[in-house]
Parts: C-alpha cells; sequence; structure tokens
C-alpha cells in the first residue's frame, strides 16, 4: 500500500475530541473525493459477482481483484494521509503522544 | 496477501477453453462460497461510506478499510488457489506452458 | 511489514537536529538491537548464496529468502516505532509538522 | 512483491530429482545473477550497521532498508519465475500435481 502526498487537503481538516467519542472533521471536498471512489468499488465488486456467475476464465477474475485492491489501497492512502495531517499533528500538539501507538497498531493493520 | 490451502474444491474443478474464449467451471459449492464473500464485502464497502458520512475518527475507519482489504484478499486467494490446480494444471499437462507467463503476470498484478 | 509495539525504547530516544545535518540517538540498547539483528541477517544472505551454489532446490531456497524478508521487515518495523517515538513526535512538538510529509514519502516507499 | 517475467533463462534449466534428495539446476548464468545480486544484498546490510553506527537521521537508515528490501524482493521473483518455468512445470507434466500444494504454501510465505 503506498502512502501518497495528496493535495486534496483545502479547508484546514481538523479532527476534534470532546470527552465521550473522537470524530474527524474532512473538507466537504475530501468526504465527496472518499465516496466517489467507494461508489465505484461498490460497483466493481458487484461486477466481480457477475464475471465468477458466467464462469469467467479464473485469469481475468483475478485481474479485477487486483483492481479492487489497488482502489481501495487508494481509499486507505488518502485517508491515512489526512489522519495524519490533523488529528495525528493536533494530538501531538496537544500533548497526547498516546497517539503514536493508535497510528502503529493501525499502519500495522493496514500493512497486513 | 496470503494463499491458503483450502479444502472447499469437492467436485473436479476444470477448465475447458474453446477456441473462441476461456472458461473455467468451478464447483457451485466454490462459486457459492466466493459469492457470499463478495456480498460480505458489498456491504462493507457501504457501511464505511456510512462511517465517512457520519464523521466517524478516522482511526475507526482506516481499520474498517484494513478488513475489506482481508476480506478481498481472501477471495484472491482462493480464486487463486483454485485457479492454479485446476486451469494451470490442466493447461500444463495439455502442453499449454505459457500458462505459467500469464500465472506470473497475474500474481505480480495481485502482489502490488 | 508489520509496525510492532516495542518495549525495546528504554532511555528516552531522542532526535536531534543541527543547522547542517539530522541526527539521532537510539539508546545504546537500541542500537546494539539493531545491530545484531543486521548482522544475523547479513550471515542468512550468505547462507542463501551457499545454496544456490549447490543447486539446492529452489522451492527451499525461496523459502530462506522469506525468512530474510521477515528479518528485515523486523528491522524497519523497530526503527519506524523507534522514528515516530522519538524525531517525529519531538519536530512536531517544535512546530516542523513537515516531517509529516517526509514520514508518508519513507512509508510509501517501505510499504512497496 | 512483484514477480517480473525475466529473460534471464537461455540454456533450459531443469529440476531433477532422485529418490533422496530434489535438486535444482539453474544455467550458470542464472547463478552467477542470483549470486551477484545478493553480493551486493550483503554490502547494503553491512552499510546500514554503519548508519546507525553513526547515529544516521532515521529516514535515512529507513531508506536504505527499504532499497534492500526491493533488492531482496528482485532475487526471490528471479528464482521463484525459474522455478515455475522449470521445476513446477516438469513435476506437473510428470503427474506430480502435489507441486501445486507445495507451490501455495511457499507463495504465501513469500507473501506475508
Amino acid at each position: 500500500m503506498e502512502i501518497i502526498q495528496t493535495g486534496v487537503t483545502d479547508v484546514q481538516e481538523h479532527c476534534c475530541s470532546s470527552l465521550d467519542e473522537r470524530k474527524s472533521h474532512h473538507s466537504s471536498k475530501t468526504k465527496a473525493a472518499l465516496t466517489a471512489r467507494l461508489n465505484r468499488i461498490e460497483g466493481q465488486v458487484r461486477g466481480i459477482k457477475g464475471l465468477i456467475e458466467k464462469d469467467t476464465y479464473c485469469d481475468d477474475v483475478l485481474n479485477q481483484i487486483a483492481a479492487v485492491q489497488s482502489a481501495l489501497n487508494g481509499v486507505g492512502k488518502l485517508l491515512l494521509t489526512e489522519h495524519l495531517k490533523s488529528c495525528v499533528v493536533e494530538r501531538i500538539q496537544d500533548g497526547e503522544v498516546e497517539v503514536i501507538e493508535e497510528l502503529l497498531k493501525t499502519m500495522n493493520t493496514l500493512m497486513k
């Protein structure tokens, strides 16, 4: 999974935390970009189901699965980049260095 | 991506090729297993869209994305295992060694 | 590559930067752990050369290569964990948020 | 890890098996290519030890580790390609389809 430096962030994203639940505040632009990508992925997954139903040659289906993996990686990268630039920086600046442990754990899960 | 040795194959899968288009013939059991997994993935992707819409904390969303990546890897593994055990073996036994080049290319794409 | 939460850091690692060149100051314990792992990897690589020289069956050699990959991932994880906990936190707290771009770039390279 | 289609194979590699031990017979050209790459990797690992000893900034060391990972992946790919084209094809043609289980297991290990 490759983390890309994106220029998608415009309005300063920020991540506020209240006593009960931590929230993130992506710009509408980032939210729209993430949602559009996920819509496409949803369609691709449905497409793969159709290929399998029609006994499409395995190799062709495997390449479609690789395409969805790549698209999903793209969503993960975009979100991790936004997270690093907003939540992680803010929480470190607020003295909450335990965010690093959280980050390490999530990076582990993403990179399996 | 981890290739698992599955015992899902029961009725001998086989992959027949006609002059115009190569097809694969998974057992109904394998097709049902693949379709069930893909249905779940489709639902997970929809779920992630909902999380983003509700400004869920990035770290939680990232972990959901990792879960879908893992599920998708599972589908890829299952299909690659069936492909190796049927199409690839058959085509090599029929003297079509060029299937190895096709396999290398697809493994490349899957492992990016 | 999996990032492990290690308890290796004892004495507070810190990363100081002077005008000309950025340095890191691992504890002697961390430096010894990294060096010991790298010594083992060096020996494993030499071992693989010997296997190839003796026409060892490819599958056995491939498994040795996977072992070295895993060991090397371990070194990368250990170092990235120390880096996040020291340099990255310090530089963010000093207002140098550009360290995030550097981190994203390096994570990209490591995860190819 | 990306499996590349290499043109390195010239003289037909083949993989013979005797009752006691399975051997592979790479061409001298393939053996020289593998050994040269491993020599370079060994040198790179020694280089990284030196960087750590001199307290080189973590990010620079991490990028060196990524370079060795990439070089090691290259060796793995080259060997897996040769293995598929020789041992795997031969054993399938000899009716030893259990080589597929061995291949799946090794691909699993390599792709962790």
